[in-house]
């Protein structure tokens, strides 16, 4: 297969969805993918998004998708415009294709990239044999073909339709800084109760001793949700470079009463 | 491998089960496939089965089952007289070979099919180098290593046992059509809150403007959620053919206040 | 590749931890597996170990691991010490590695097989070309990439690191037996309200009428769920050989009003 692009295509689909595991909607993609593609590597990156929470996809493909090998097609679907006239949206960065529905959802992951969007002809579902979509299941009725026809090789990303311009991105708030203050907040709870927030680590370097003001308590910033006691809160820059709250051994949604929205400010705790 | 039908297994096997994922259940039956199937494709199309609902088991296995590739083995287990007398049921059905409990599960699956149903010999298990099963799992002593010897095509669908017949269906209601009114129930409610019924599109091909009565609302049926005003209550066709009642970015099930079996009319609204 | 003991690489993952399945954990950790031996054969066994829970994690992989093809590496993270100094332990046992941190997870499974563990070298992630770890997910960072390292052959278990003595098993109680009577717990709730107890099916073996008490009932060891009438209780020995009480067609934790922790006893029931 000779591509434009860096793009070689390696038969891994990664899936990103709010469908949830309770019903078959994942499963059924999947059928639809390996009916066309046996053989293709299917990951499940996560289909717990909260429904229509598509900046909480868009944050969490951000953060996953370099794990994944060269050559895969990242499908995401969280898509409250299903059935409307909102485009389907591809987009090819470096070794990587990207589909999902142009409301925003990919603007996180390639906002660092160089990166080519298209918004697919209304004529390829056709072309690739496929009928007319249902009005609720675009992800059985166009976004799993496609992405097994990209990941087969058999599809082009320039074969998509024509070079667009993306929707503009799903809001997350981002963090501020000034005068030696961190404003943030935070994005999400996850399983654990920990808190992650939208603070990057790289504001926090020019600070001699960053203190994380969380409600009303000041911590340290800590290399290990275990450096703090038993139940006590700590701080710690995560593995997605952002300051995070836990709890050792407890959850921090919880015991801090912070969700997601909540303020989180880090200002520099030594004088000068 | 020669078979008696148009049945050729390809490696696939899809998993219907009640079994959940908060333990390995369905883990230690994929480790029993793959110990006697090295290599085969294993597809959950949902272990989120509300425990013992063979009837909701039965309506997703219906839907999603074609969206599998041909050659697939269908392995379904929501099996609440595990370790009783109750058969274990095969059926071969076009291109495709299912396997659950005999309770009523394949009935719906399999109802505009003709397929051929077997109950397993009791001697089988032990033919094929199975112990005595468990009291409780099923699924991993016998139904996970049948299914990998069908999918392996070391074991024809003819070498299950004898031709039986099925159970009776697992019990869904099913709408009623007089006199131009559709009377339905809601069948589910899914995990974006969308009430799915058994009201069949087909049934509203004479109409000539359907208006679906839920609750107090009187609601036409439009081409996708988004077709009505945000936080709106729609209803549509959906993926599978069905009415189905939703709310614009959030929960039908909450706003409208109704879940499996409320009743839902389709009335005809346009004076003739 | 030719190894030392009796371990030869098969290329299957076997997956626990209490990441669950709503933030992309999992799906990164598979991601990384995947980057390093693509084609590998991943089963989850389960993702949803409740947070921290080292003892229930150990117990579900001490009763799964056994049903996963030789050559299987096992990795379990359920690692509330990530980012402290707490070793990383790998065990070779028969035909399978397994791979953890050391808290004490890998006892349970390990506790009737003749094991040889290691501590992980501190310089071998270097040496395999691994980054500095992060402070909070060792499962992407390390754990991972030994998991896929070991499962492709290029890795030998003894090239882990130096021999060591593994922590202190995770503490799950265990039942007691004196005078004919067995006192046990109960271990876990499943997604059904089973009440699993850590009463072993031998303890039982010379007794002539086994009695459970569970609360105020006194239970017969049946031979099914389904050997009770409808919404009774029942005691059965379960899939793993453990006294499991359950509630036909209904859940135990709620009609006996127990959970982990609560007391059950098993007496002889018959004078002698």
């Amino acid at each position: 297969v000779v591509t434009g692009g860096p793009f070689r295509p390696g038969g891994v689909i990664s899936l990103t969805t709010d469908f949830g595991l309770e019903e078959p909607y994942v499963g059924v993609m999947k059928g639809c993918i390996l009916s066309r593609l046996p053989g293709a590597t299917l990951v499940d990156l996560t289909h717990g998004i909260p429904a229509h929470a598509v900046p909480i996809a868009g944050f969490w493909l951000g953060r996953a998708w370099r794990y994944l090998p060269p050559g895969t097609v990242h499908l995401a679907v969280v898509d409250p415009g299903v059935g409307t006239s909102r485009p389907i949206l591809a987009a090819e960065a470096g070794d990587s294709v990207f589909l999902a529905p142009d409301n925003g959802l990919l603007a996180e992951a390639l906002r660092h990239e160089s990166a080519t969007f298209r918004h697919m002809d209304p004529g390829l579902p056709e072309r690739i044999g496929l009928g007319p979509p249902s009005a609720t299941f675009h992800g059985r009725d166009l976004f799993a073909p496609l992405a097994a026809e990209l990941a087969g090789g058999r599809l082009l990303p320039a074969d998509i339709g024509p070079a667009a311009e993306p929707a503009d991105p799903a809001p997350l708030p981002e963090a501020e800084s000034e005068d030696d203050v961190i404003a943030g907040h935070v994005i999400l709870a996850d399983r654990f109760g920990n808190l992650v927030t939208n603070i990057g680590a790289g504001l926090l370097s020019r600070m001699r001793q960053p203190v994380v003001e969380a409600g009303t308590r000041h911590l340290q910033i800590e290399a290990a949700y275990g450096a703090a006691g038993a139940n006590a809160a700590v701080a710690v820059i995560n593995a997605w470079g952002l300051v995070e709250l836990a709890v050792n051994g407890g959850r921090a949604d919880r015991m801090l009463a912070m969700s997601p929205g909540s303020r989180v400010r880090v200002v520099d705790g030594t004088p000068a």
